[in-house]
Protein backbone atom coordinates (compact mmCIF):
# COMPACT_ATOMS: atom_id res chain seq x y z
CA UNK A 1 0.00 0.00 0.00
CA UNK A 2 1.49 3.49 -0.92
CA UNK A 3 0.41 6.86 1.32
CA UNK A 4 0.22 9.85 -1.02
CA UNK A 5 -0.80 13.48 1.45
CA UNK A 6 -0.64 15.86 -1.83
CA UNK A 7 -3.44 16.34 -4.13
CA UNK A 8 -0.77 16.82 -6.86
CA UNK A 9 0.70 12.90 -6.56
CA UNK A 10 -2.85 12.04 -5.94
CA UNK A 11 -3.98 13.16 -8.98
CA UNK A 12 -0.80 11.96 -10.83
CA UNK A 13 -1.99 7.74 -9.27
CA UNK A 14 -5.36 8.79 -10.35
CA UNK A 15 -3.89 9.38 -14.20
CA UNK A 16 -1.60 6.63 -14.26
CA UNK A 17 -4.38 3.88 -13.25
CA UNK A 18 -6.79 5.42 -15.96
CA UNK A 19 -3.82 5.38 -18.48
CA UNK A 20 -3.33 2.20 -17.69
CA UNK A 21 -7.14 0.72 -18.35
CA UNK A 22 -7.28 0.14 -14.32
CA UNK A 23 -11.13 0.36 -12.91
CA UNK A 24 -10.02 2.69 -9.96
CA UNK A 25 -12.62 1.93 -6.37
CA UNK A 26 -12.58 4.79 -3.60
CA UNK A 27 -13.83 4.78 -0.59
CA UNK A 28 -13.42 8.19 1.27
CA UNK A 29 -13.55 8.32 5.02
CA UNK A 30 -13.14 10.26 7.96
CA UNK A 31 -10.80 7.98 9.39
CA UNK A 32 -10.87 6.15 13.34
CA UNK A 33 -11.49 3.16 10.95
CA UNK A 34 -14.00 0.70 12.03
CA UNK A 35 -15.25 -2.73 10.94
CA UNK A 36 -17.89 -0.51 9.05
CA UNK A 37 -15.52 1.44 6.80
CA UNK A 38 -13.41 -2.06 6.43
CA UNK A 39 -16.69 -3.43 4.66
CA UNK A 40 -16.63 -0.64 2.20
CA UNK A 41 -12.94 -1.48 1.00
CA UNK A 42 -14.21 -4.84 0.59
CA UNK A 43 -16.57 -3.94 -1.59
CA UNK A 44 -14.63 -1.64 -3.52
CA UNK A 45 -12.47 -3.97 -4.25
CA UNK A 46 -15.04 -6.54 -5.27
CA UNK A 47 -15.97 -3.40 -7.65
CA UNK A 48 -12.60 -2.22 -8.95
CA UNK A 49 -9.12 -3.44 -9.97
CA UNK A 50 -7.98 -0.94 -7.60
CA UNK A 51 -8.83 0.84 -4.39
CA UNK A 52 -8.23 4.23 -2.88
CA UNK A 53 -9.31 4.83 0.28
CA UNK A 54 -8.65 8.59 1.90
CA UNK A 55 -8.77 9.55 5.38
CA UNK A 56 -9.19 13.46 5.71
CA UNK A 57 -11.68 14.65 8.81
CA UNK A 58 -13.07 17.34 7.14
CA UNK A 59 -13.42 20.41 8.22
CA UNK A 60 -16.15 22.02 6.27
CA UNK A 61 -18.44 19.52 7.65
CA UNK A 62 -18.69 20.06 11.09
CA UNK A 63 -20.72 23.34 12.33
CA UNK A 64 -19.39 25.60 14.84
CA UNK A 65 -20.65 23.80 17.84
CA UNK A 66 -19.81 20.36 16.94
CA UNK A 67 -16.73 17.91 17.52
CA UNK A 68 -14.69 18.70 14.84
CA UNK A 69 -11.54 19.35 17.72
CA UNK A 70 -12.64 16.14 19.68
CA UNK A 71 -13.52 14.33 16.20
CA UNK A 72 -11.54 10.39 17.20
CA UNK A 73 -8.17 9.97 15.25
CA UNK A 74 -5.51 7.35 15.42
CA UNK A 75 -3.43 7.59 11.90
CA UNK A 76 -1.60 4.23 12.95
CA UNK A 77 -4.52 2.07 13.18
CA UNK A 78 -5.91 3.63 10.40
CA UNK A 79 -2.64 2.79 8.21
CA UNK A 80 -2.71 -0.55 9.43
CA UNK A 81 -6.22 -1.49 9.16
CA UNK A 82 -5.83 0.34 5.37
CA UNK A 83 -3.32 -1.81 4.54
CA UNK A 84 -4.63 -5.31 5.85
CA UNK A 85 -8.26 -4.43 3.88
CA UNK A 86 -6.73 -4.49 0.38
CA UNK A 87 -6.23 -0.93 0.06
CA UNK A 88 -3.52 -0.47 -2.77
CA UNK A 89 -3.51 3.83 -2.23
CA UNK A 90 -4.01 5.94 0.84
CA UNK A 91 -4.41 9.45 0.77
CA UNK A 92 -4.47 11.06 3.65
CA UNK A 93 -3.76 14.90 2.99
CA UNK A 94 -3.80 17.87 5.52
CA UNK A 95 -6.52 20.69 6.01
CA UNK A 96 -3.98 23.07 4.16
CA UNK A 97 -3.46 20.79 1.30
CA UNK A 98 -7.09 20.08 0.51
CA UNK A 99 -8.87 23.80 1.29
CA UNK A 100 -6.94 27.28 -0.23
CA UNK A 101 -7.22 29.99 2.61
CA UNK A 102 -9.64 32.12 0.17
CA UNK A 103 -11.62 29.44 -1.41
CA UNK A 104 -14.46 30.16 -2.54
CA UNK A 105 -16.37 27.61 -4.68
CA UNK A 106 -19.23 24.84 -3.09
CA UNK A 107 -21.39 22.41 -4.13
CA UNK A 108 -24.98 22.99 -3.15
CA UNK A 109 -28.07 21.21 -2.84
CA UNK A 110 -31.65 23.12 -2.75
CA UNK A 111 -34.19 20.03 -2.14
CA UNK A 112 -32.99 16.69 -0.20
CA UNK A 113 -30.44 18.73 1.80
CA UNK A 114 -33.13 20.27 3.83
CA UNK A 115 -34.62 17.72 5.68
CA UNK A 116 -33.55 15.49 8.10
CA UNK A 117 -30.06 16.36 9.19
CA UNK A 118 -30.00 19.05 7.37
CA UNK A 119 -32.24 20.98 9.02
CA UNK A 120 -30.42 20.36 12.63
CA UNK A 121 -26.66 20.38 10.99
CA UNK A 122 -26.93 23.68 9.04
CA UNK A 123 -23.82 24.25 6.21
CA UNK A 124 -23.06 20.00 6.93
CA UNK A 125 -24.41 18.80 3.12
CA UNK A 126 -22.67 21.81 1.92
CA UNK A 127 -19.25 21.15 3.41
CA UNK A 128 -19.92 17.11 2.66
CA UNK A 129 -20.84 17.55 -1.10
CA UNK A 130 -18.29 19.99 -2.17
CA UNK A 131 -15.31 17.75 0.02
CA UNK A 132 -16.64 14.84 -1.86
CA UNK A 133 -16.47 16.57 -4.95
CA UNK A 134 -12.63 17.73 -4.51
CA UNK A 135 -12.08 14.42 -3.52
CA UNK A 136 -13.69 13.03 -6.88
CA UNK A 137 -11.88 15.01 -8.65
CA UNK A 138 -8.27 14.04 -7.13
CA UNK A 139 -8.38 10.17 -7.36
CA UNK A 140 -11.01 10.16 -10.62
CA UNK A 141 -12.69 6.94 -9.52
CA UNK A 142 -14.86 4.65 -11.92
CA UNK A 143 -16.69 3.98 -8.91
CA UNK A 144 -17.07 5.30 -4.77
CA UNK A 145 -18.43 3.12 -1.97
CA UNK A 146 -20.32 5.26 0.84
CA UNK A 147 -22.47 3.46 4.20
CA UNK A 148 -25.97 3.64 3.72
CA UNK A 149 -25.61 4.51 7.96
CA UNK A 150 -25.50 8.21 6.81
CA UNK A 151 -28.61 7.25 4.39
CA UNK A 152 -29.32 11.18 3.80
CA UNK A 153 -25.30 11.30 2.56
CA UNK A 154 -25.58 8.72 0.22
CA UNK A 155 -28.72 9.81 -1.31
CA UNK A 156 -27.58 13.43 -1.75
CA UNK A 157 -23.67 12.23 -3.48
CA UNK A 158 -25.83 10.02 -5.64
CA UNK A 159 -27.64 13.47 -6.19
CA UNK A 160 -24.75 15.10 -6.73
CA UNK A 161 -23.23 12.37 -9.13
CA UNK A 162 -26.41 12.41 -11.41
CA UNK A 163 -26.95 15.90 -11.36
CA UNK A 164 -23.14 17.49 -12.32
CA UNK A 165 -22.84 14.02 -14.39
CA UNK A 166 -19.76 12.86 -12.31
CA UNK A 167 -18.63 9.69 -14.40
CA UNK A 168 -18.79 7.84 -11.01
CA UNK A 169 -20.72 4.98 -9.78
CA UNK A 170 -21.69 5.18 -6.28
CA UNK A 171 -22.19 1.83 -4.50
CA UNK A 172 -24.31 2.34 -1.28
CA UNK A 173 -23.07 -0.37 1.33
CA UNK A 174 -25.38 -2.01 3.92
CA UNK A 175 -25.25 -0.88 7.82
CA UNK A 176 -22.46 -2.80 10.01
CA UNK A 177 -23.72 -3.56 13.77
CA UNK A 178 -21.55 -4.25 16.56
CA UNK A 179 -22.85 -7.57 18.18
CA UNK A 180 -25.59 -6.17 20.02
CA UNK A 181 -27.07 -4.00 16.95
CA UNK A 182 -25.46 -0.55 17.82
CA UNK A 183 -24.78 1.04 14.18
CA UNK A 184 -21.21 1.31 14.07
CA UNK A 185 -19.91 4.74 13.66
CA UNK A 186 -16.74 6.23 15.09
CA UNK A 187 -18.38 8.27 17.49
CA UNK A 188 -19.44 5.25 19.48
CA UNK A 189 -16.08 5.69 21.19
CA UNK A 190 -17.49 8.81 23.13
CA UNK A 191 -20.23 6.79 24.74
CA UNK A 192 -20.19 5.50 28.40
CA UNK A 193 -21.55 2.38 29.54
CA UNK A 194 -24.75 3.60 30.38
CA UNK A 195 -25.73 5.72 27.11
CA UNK A 196 -24.60 2.97 25.02
CA UNK A 197 -27.36 0.91 26.88
CA UNK A 198 -29.69 3.81 25.63
CA UNK A 199 -28.26 4.08 22.58
CA UNK A 200 -29.05 0.34 21.61
CA UNK A 201 -32.85 1.47 21.51
CA UNK A 202 -32.23 3.38 18.59
CA UNK A 203 -31.66 0.22 16.43
CA UNK A 204 -34.63 -1.53 18.91
CA UNK A 205 -36.89 0.83 17.73
CA UNK A 206 -36.52 0.73 13.86
CA UNK A 207 -36.24 -2.91 14.26
CA UNK A 208 -39.65 -2.74 15.68
CA UNK A 209 -41.26 -0.43 12.83
CA UNK A 210 -39.88 -2.87 10.17
CA UNK A 211 -41.51 -5.70 12.05
CA UNK A 212 -45.06 -3.94 11.83
CA UNK A 213 -44.28 -2.44 8.50
CA UNK A 214 -43.81 -6.34 7.35
CA UNK A 215 -46.86 -7.74 9.14
CA UNK A 216 -49.12 -5.03 6.98
CA UNK A 217 -49.33 -1.78 9.68
CA UNK A 218 -47.47 0.37 7.06
CA UNK A 219 -49.10 3.87 8.26
CA UNK A 220 -46.69 5.92 8.57
CA UNK A 221 -47.92 8.12 11.50
CA UNK A 222 -48.94 5.04 13.48
CA UNK A 223 -45.65 3.66 13.29
CA UNK A 224 -43.64 6.79 13.92
CA UNK A 225 -46.31 7.53 17.05
CA UNK A 226 -45.06 3.62 18.34
CA UNK A 227 -41.48 4.10 18.01
CA UNK A 228 -41.59 7.59 19.84
CA UNK A 229 -43.86 5.97 22.40
CA UNK A 230 -41.13 3.38 22.55
CA UNK A 231 -38.16 5.50 23.34
CA UNK A 232 -39.69 7.77 26.28
CA UNK A 233 -40.81 4.43 28.10
CA UNK A 234 -37.37 2.72 27.32
CA UNK A 235 -34.64 5.10 26.76
CA UNK A 236 -36.15 8.36 28.22
CA UNK A 237 -32.51 10.09 28.23
CA UNK A 238 -32.19 10.23 24.38
CA UNK A 239 -32.90 13.34 23.24
CA UNK A 240 -34.51 12.45 19.91
CA UNK A 241 -34.01 15.21 17.03
CA UNK A 242 -36.27 13.29 14.55
CA UNK A 243 -37.69 9.90 13.41
CA UNK A 244 -38.60 10.00 10.02
CA UNK A 245 -40.19 8.04 7.43
CA UNK A 246 -39.13 9.05 4.14
CA UNK A 247 -38.89 7.88 0.16
CA UNK A 248 -35.07 6.77 0.07
CA UNK A 249 -34.11 8.68 -2.94
CA UNK A 250 -36.21 12.22 -2.79
CA UNK A 251 -36.09 11.98 0.74
CA UNK A 252 -39.59 13.02 1.20
CA UNK A 253 -41.94 11.90 3.78
CA UNK A 254 -44.75 9.46 3.21
CA UNK A 255 -47.51 7.94 4.23
CA UNK A 256 -47.09 4.62 3.70
CA UNK A 257 -44.03 2.96 4.98
CA UNK A 258 -43.39 0.44 1.71
CA UNK A 259 -41.07 -1.69 0.51
CA UNK A 260 -38.24 0.43 0.03
CA UNK A 261 -38.92 3.56 1.97
CA UNK A 262 -36.45 4.47 4.93
CA UNK A 263 -37.17 4.92 8.37
CA UNK A 264 -34.05 7.34 9.64
CA UNK A 265 -33.55 8.37 13.35
CA UNK A 266 -31.09 11.33 15.20
CA UNK A 267 -31.13 11.54 18.95
CA UNK A 268 -28.38 12.68 21.64
CA UNK A 269 -27.38 10.29 24.33
CA UNK A 270 -25.25 12.77 26.35
CA UNK A 271 -23.25 14.99 23.95
CA UNK A 272 -23.11 12.61 21.36
CA UNK A 273 -25.15 12.96 18.27
CA UNK A 274 -26.17 9.05 17.14
CA UNK A 275 -27.93 8.40 13.84
CA UNK A 276 -29.24 5.23 12.22
CA UNK A 277 -31.76 3.98 9.78
CA UNK A 278 -33.18 1.16 7.94
CA UNK A 279 -34.63 0.57 4.43
CA UNK A 280 -37.88 -1.61 3.95
CA UNK B 1 -16.55 15.40 -37.28
CA UNK B 2 -18.81 13.47 -35.33
CA UNK B 3 -21.70 14.90 -33.28
CA UNK B 4 -22.99 13.76 -30.50
CA UNK B 5 -26.30 14.51 -28.90
CA UNK B 6 -26.51 12.37 -25.37
CA UNK B 7 -24.45 12.68 -22.16
CA UNK B 8 -23.73 8.55 -22.49
CA UNK B 9 -22.58 9.33 -26.04
CA UNK B 10 -20.13 12.51 -24.77
CA UNK B 11 -18.89 10.21 -21.98
CA UNK B 12 -17.94 6.97 -24.04
CA UNK B 13 -16.21 8.87 -26.01
CA UNK B 14 -14.21 11.00 -23.50
CA UNK B 15 -13.61 7.39 -21.81
CA UNK B 16 -12.40 6.30 -25.64
CA UNK B 17 -9.84 9.37 -25.83
CA UNK B 18 -8.58 8.88 -22.62
CA UNK B 19 -7.79 4.97 -22.66
CA UNK B 20 -5.87 5.82 -26.25
CA UNK B 21 -4.20 8.65 -24.07
CA UNK B 22 -5.33 11.09 -26.74
CA UNK B 23 -5.10 14.61 -24.73
CA UNK B 24 -8.63 16.54 -25.45
CA UNK B 25 -9.48 19.89 -25.45
CA UNK B 26 -12.46 21.19 -25.04
CA UNK B 27 -14.21 24.73 -25.82
CA UNK B 28 -17.56 25.11 -24.39
CA UNK B 29 -20.12 27.95 -26.85
CA UNK B 30 -23.68 28.65 -26.39
CA UNK B 31 -23.67 28.65 -31.12
CA UNK B 32 -23.95 31.40 -32.78
CA UNK B 33 -20.58 30.94 -33.29
CA UNK B 34 -18.34 34.12 -34.64
CA UNK B 35 -14.33 34.36 -35.01
CA UNK B 36 -13.88 34.63 -31.43
CA UNK B 37 -15.25 30.99 -31.11
CA UNK B 38 -13.05 29.78 -33.76
CA UNK B 39 -10.39 31.41 -32.04
CA UNK B 40 -10.70 29.25 -28.75
CA UNK B 41 -11.03 26.18 -31.36
CA UNK B 42 -7.70 26.86 -33.19
CA UNK B 43 -6.64 27.47 -29.43
CA UNK B 44 -7.91 23.94 -28.42
CA UNK B 45 -6.00 22.80 -31.36
CA UNK B 46 -2.81 23.63 -30.20
CA UNK B 47 -3.22 22.45 -26.62
CA UNK B 48 -4.78 19.06 -27.10
CA UNK B 49 -4.75 16.05 -29.66
CA UNK B 50 -8.51 15.74 -29.96
CA UNK B 51 -10.96 18.68 -29.85
CA UNK B 52 -14.49 18.87 -28.41
CA UNK B 53 -16.74 22.00 -29.05
CA UNK B 54 -20.01 22.28 -27.60
CA UNK B 55 -23.20 24.03 -28.26
CA UNK B 56 -25.58 24.71 -25.60
CA UNK B 57 -27.64 27.56 -25.07
CA UNK B 58 -28.31 26.97 -21.12
CA UNK B 59 -30.91 28.27 -19.75
CA UNK B 60 -29.88 28.32 -16.21
CA UNK B 61 -27.39 31.17 -16.61
CA UNK B 62 -30.29 33.31 -17.94
CA UNK B 63 -32.37 35.53 -15.96
CA UNK B 64 -36.30 35.93 -15.93
CA UNK B 65 -36.13 38.92 -17.84
CA UNK B 66 -32.93 38.17 -20.06
CA UNK B 67 -32.96 36.94 -23.44
CA UNK B 68 -32.76 32.81 -23.68
CA UNK B 69 -35.90 32.97 -26.05
CA UNK B 70 -34.64 35.35 -28.19
CA UNK B 71 -30.90 34.39 -28.01
CA UNK B 72 -29.84 33.67 -31.56
CA UNK B 73 -29.30 30.01 -33.14
CA UNK B 74 -27.75 28.66 -36.29
CA UNK B 75 -27.42 24.95 -35.88
CA UNK B 76 -26.70 24.51 -39.88
CA UNK B 77 -23.76 27.07 -39.79
CA UNK B 78 -22.58 26.41 -36.26
CA UNK B 79 -21.49 22.98 -38.03
CA UNK B 80 -19.87 23.83 -40.46
CA UNK B 81 -18.04 25.96 -38.92
CA UNK B 82 -16.75 23.54 -35.98
CA UNK B 83 -16.12 20.91 -39.06
CA UNK B 84 -13.80 23.51 -41.03
CA UNK B 85 -11.93 24.67 -37.48
CA UNK B 86 -10.85 21.02 -36.89
CA UNK B 87 -13.09 20.17 -34.11
CA UNK B 88 -13.30 16.56 -33.76
CA UNK B 89 -16.28 16.20 -31.99
CA UNK B 90 -19.31 18.34 -31.38
CA UNK B 91 -21.91 17.60 -28.53
CA UNK B 92 -24.96 19.56 -28.92
CA UNK B 93 -27.06 18.18 -25.81
CA UNK B 94 -31.11 19.26 -25.75
CA UNK B 95 -31.66 20.86 -22.69
CA UNK B 96 -33.61 18.13 -21.43
CA UNK B 97 -30.76 15.93 -21.95
CA UNK B 98 -28.54 18.00 -19.98
CA UNK B 99 -30.81 19.20 -17.08
CA UNK B 100 -33.16 16.66 -15.33
CA UNK B 101 -36.81 18.17 -13.87
CA UNK B 102 -35.54 17.46 -10.35
CA UNK B 103 -32.32 18.49 -10.77
CA UNK B 104 -31.28 20.15 -7.38
CA UNK B 105 -26.97 20.64 -7.34
CA UNK B 106 -25.67 23.54 -8.00
CA UNK B 107 -21.88 24.90 -7.98
CA UNK B 108 -22.18 28.26 -6.21
CA UNK B 109 -18.90 30.46 -5.62
CA UNK B 110 -19.43 33.17 -2.84
CA UNK B 111 -16.98 35.68 -3.53
CA UNK B 112 -15.64 36.57 -7.22
CA UNK B 113 -19.22 36.38 -8.22
CA UNK B 114 -21.13 39.18 -6.38
CA UNK B 115 -19.59 42.57 -8.35
CA UNK B 116 -19.19 43.56 -11.69
CA UNK B 117 -21.96 41.51 -13.94
CA UNK B 118 -23.14 39.40 -10.81
CA UNK B 119 -24.32 42.01 -9.24
CA UNK B 120 -27.28 42.76 -11.96
CA UNK B 121 -27.37 39.31 -12.88
CA UNK B 122 -28.76 37.07 -9.83
CA UNK B 123 -28.40 33.64 -10.35
CA UNK B 124 -26.16 33.82 -13.54
CA UNK B 125 -22.72 32.47 -12.45
CA UNK B 126 -24.41 29.59 -10.27
CA UNK B 127 -26.02 28.60 -13.98
CA UNK B 128 -22.65 29.17 -15.46
CA UNK B 129 -20.71 27.48 -13.24
CA UNK B 130 -22.81 24.50 -12.60
CA UNK B 131 -23.36 23.95 -16.77
CA UNK B 132 -19.38 24.45 -16.85
CA UNK B 133 -18.83 22.03 -14.22
CA UNK B 134 -21.76 19.08 -16.07
CA UNK B 135 -19.77 19.47 -19.49
CA UNK B 136 -16.38 18.74 -18.27
CA UNK B 137 -17.68 15.76 -16.13
CA UNK B 138 -19.49 14.83 -19.74
CA UNK B 139 -16.09 15.14 -22.20
CA UNK B 140 -13.92 14.97 -19.67
CA UNK B 141 -10.83 17.05 -21.01
CA UNK B 142 -7.51 17.53 -19.96
CA UNK B 143 -7.67 21.13 -20.93
CA UNK B 144 -10.62 23.55 -21.91
CA UNK B 145 -10.47 26.62 -23.64
CA UNK B 146 -12.80 30.23 -22.43
CA UNK B 147 -12.77 33.58 -23.93
CA UNK B 148 -11.06 36.86 -21.98
CA UNK B 149 -14.25 38.72 -23.67
CA UNK B 150 -16.20 36.82 -20.44
CA UNK B 151 -13.49 38.39 -17.92
CA UNK B 152 -15.42 37.38 -14.81
CA UNK B 153 -16.66 33.82 -16.35
CA UNK B 154 -13.19 33.10 -17.21
CA UNK B 155 -11.83 34.14 -13.59
CA UNK B 156 -14.64 31.98 -11.79
CA UNK B 157 -14.19 29.22 -13.95
CA UNK B 158 -9.90 29.46 -13.08
CA UNK B 159 -11.19 29.21 -9.20
CA UNK B 160 -13.85 26.39 -9.72
CA UNK B 161 -10.96 24.43 -11.42
CA UNK B 162 -8.78 25.56 -8.25
CA UNK B 163 -11.22 24.95 -5.91
CA UNK B 164 -12.78 21.97 -6.85
CA UNK B 165 -9.30 20.35 -7.99
CA UNK B 166 -10.76 19.58 -11.31
CA UNK B 167 -7.82 17.87 -12.83
CA UNK B 168 -8.06 20.32 -15.99
CA UNK B 169 -6.01 23.02 -17.18
CA UNK B 170 -7.40 26.29 -18.45
CA UNK B 171 -6.50 28.53 -20.80
CA UNK B 172 -8.10 31.61 -21.55
CA UNK B 173 -7.94 33.54 -24.89
CA UNK B 174 -7.41 37.30 -25.93
CA UNK B 175 -10.65 39.22 -26.98
CA UNK B 176 -11.30 38.89 -31.23
CA UNK B 177 -12.52 41.86 -32.60
CA UNK B 178 -13.98 43.37 -35.40
CA UNK B 179 -12.21 45.22 -37.55
CA UNK B 180 -13.90 48.43 -36.17
CA UNK B 181 -12.86 47.60 -32.53
CA UNK B 182 -16.22 45.76 -31.58
CA UNK B 183 -15.66 43.04 -29.19
CA UNK B 184 -16.94 39.90 -30.88
CA UNK B 185 -20.13 38.29 -29.17
CA UNK B 186 -23.52 36.32 -30.50
CA UNK B 187 -25.37 39.06 -29.07
CA UNK B 188 -23.91 41.72 -31.48
CA UNK B 189 -26.62 40.69 -33.88
CA UNK B 190 -29.36 42.47 -32.12
CA UNK B 191 -27.51 45.98 -33.20
CA UNK B 192 -28.87 48.32 -35.32
CA UNK B 193 -26.54 50.78 -36.79
CA UNK B 194 -27.00 53.76 -35.07
CA UNK B 195 -26.51 51.07 -31.86
CA UNK B 196 -23.25 49.70 -33.44
CA UNK B 197 -22.06 53.38 -33.64
CA UNK B 198 -22.54 53.81 -29.66
CA UNK B 199 -21.27 50.06 -28.61
CA UNK B 200 -18.04 51.05 -30.52
CA UNK B 201 -17.24 53.53 -27.51
CA UNK B 202 -16.94 50.94 -25.08
CA UNK B 203 -13.79 49.69 -26.69
CA UNK B 204 -12.07 53.34 -27.31
CA UNK B 205 -12.77 54.43 -23.55
CA UNK B 206 -11.22 51.04 -22.54
CA UNK B 207 -8.75 51.65 -24.88
CA UNK B 208 -8.12 55.18 -23.74
CA UNK B 209 -8.14 54.42 -20.38
CA UNK B 210 -4.94 51.59 -21.17
CA UNK B 211 -2.94 54.71 -22.85
CA UNK B 212 -3.57 56.67 -19.63
CA UNK B 213 -1.76 54.33 -17.41
CA UNK B 214 0.64 53.66 -19.41
CA UNK B 215 1.37 56.78 -19.86
CA UNK B 216 1.84 56.87 -15.91
CA UNK B 217 -1.81 57.83 -15.08
CA UNK B 218 -2.83 55.14 -13.36
CA UNK B 219 -4.83 56.42 -10.51
CA UNK B 220 -8.35 53.93 -11.26
CA UNK B 221 -10.48 57.13 -9.92
CA UNK B 222 -9.11 59.10 -12.36
CA UNK B 223 -9.18 56.80 -15.21
CA UNK B 224 -12.76 56.04 -14.38
CA UNK B 225 -13.92 59.13 -13.99
CA UNK B 226 -12.04 60.41 -17.19
CA UNK B 227 -13.92 57.03 -19.26
CA UNK B 228 -17.67 57.95 -17.97
CA UNK B 229 -16.76 61.56 -18.63
CA UNK B 230 -15.57 60.28 -22.47
CA UNK B 231 -19.05 58.17 -22.68
CA UNK B 232 -20.99 60.99 -21.45
CA UNK B 233 -20.26 63.14 -24.11
CA UNK B 234 -19.52 60.44 -26.98
CA UNK B 235 -22.23 57.58 -26.56
CA UNK B 236 -25.14 59.20 -24.26
CA UNK B 237 -27.53 56.63 -25.21
CA UNK B 238 -25.21 53.90 -23.56
CA UNK B 239 -26.94 53.13 -20.94
CA UNK B 240 -23.40 52.26 -18.12
CA UNK B 241 -23.88 49.66 -16.10
CA UNK B 242 -20.55 49.30 -14.62
CA UNK B 243 -17.11 50.50 -15.04
CA UNK B 244 -14.54 48.86 -12.75
CA UNK B 245 -10.96 48.19 -12.42
CA UNK B 246 -9.91 45.24 -10.34
CA UNK B 247 -7.65 42.33 -9.78
CA UNK B 248 -7.79 40.38 -12.88
CA UNK B 249 -7.66 37.23 -10.30
CA UNK B 250 -9.67 38.39 -6.96
CA UNK B 251 -11.63 40.97 -8.74
CA UNK B 252 -11.16 43.21 -6.29
CA UNK B 253 -11.19 46.83 -6.75
CA UNK B 254 -7.56 47.97 -7.16
CA UNK B 255 -6.50 51.75 -6.34
CA UNK B 256 -3.53 51.53 -9.17
CA UNK B 257 -4.07 50.43 -12.87
CA UNK B 258 -0.68 48.96 -12.70
CA UNK B 259 0.15 46.11 -15.31
CA UNK B 260 -1.94 42.93 -14.77
CA UNK B 261 -4.94 45.03 -13.92
CA UNK B 262 -8.77 44.42 -15.49
CA UNK B 263 -10.82 47.26 -16.62
CA UNK B 264 -14.16 45.85 -17.45
CA UNK B 265 -17.08 47.40 -18.38
CA UNK B 266 -20.92 46.75 -19.11
CA UNK B 267 -23.52 48.84 -20.75
CA UNK B 268 -26.85 48.62 -22.25
CA UNK B 269 -27.13 50.09 -25.84
CA UNK B 270 -31.13 49.64 -26.44
CA UNK B 271 -32.51 46.84 -25.20
CA UNK B 272 -28.59 44.42 -25.32
CA UNK B 273 -26.41 44.10 -23.15
CA UNK B 274 -22.89 44.31 -23.95
CA UNK B 275 -19.45 43.77 -22.30
CA UNK B 276 -15.79 44.37 -22.91
CA UNK B 277 -12.74 44.77 -20.94
CA UNK B 278 -8.77 44.79 -20.89
CA UNK B 279 -5.79 43.69 -19.39
CA UNK B 280 -3.15 46.19 -18.50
Amino acid sequence: MKTLSTVAAMQAVAREQRAAGHRVGFVPTMGFLHEGHLSLMQLAREHADVVVASVFVNPTQFGPNEDLDQYPRNMARDLELCASSGVDYLFCPSAEEVYTPDCSVYVDEDVLSTGLCGASRSGHFRGVLTVVAKLFNMVMPDVAVFGQKDAQQAALIQRMVRDLNFPIEIVVSPIVREPDGLAMSSRNTYLSVDERAQALWLHRVLKQAALQASEGADGSAVLLSDMRALLAHEAPSLDVEYIEIVDAVSLVPVESAVSGVLIAIAAKVGKTRLIDNVIL
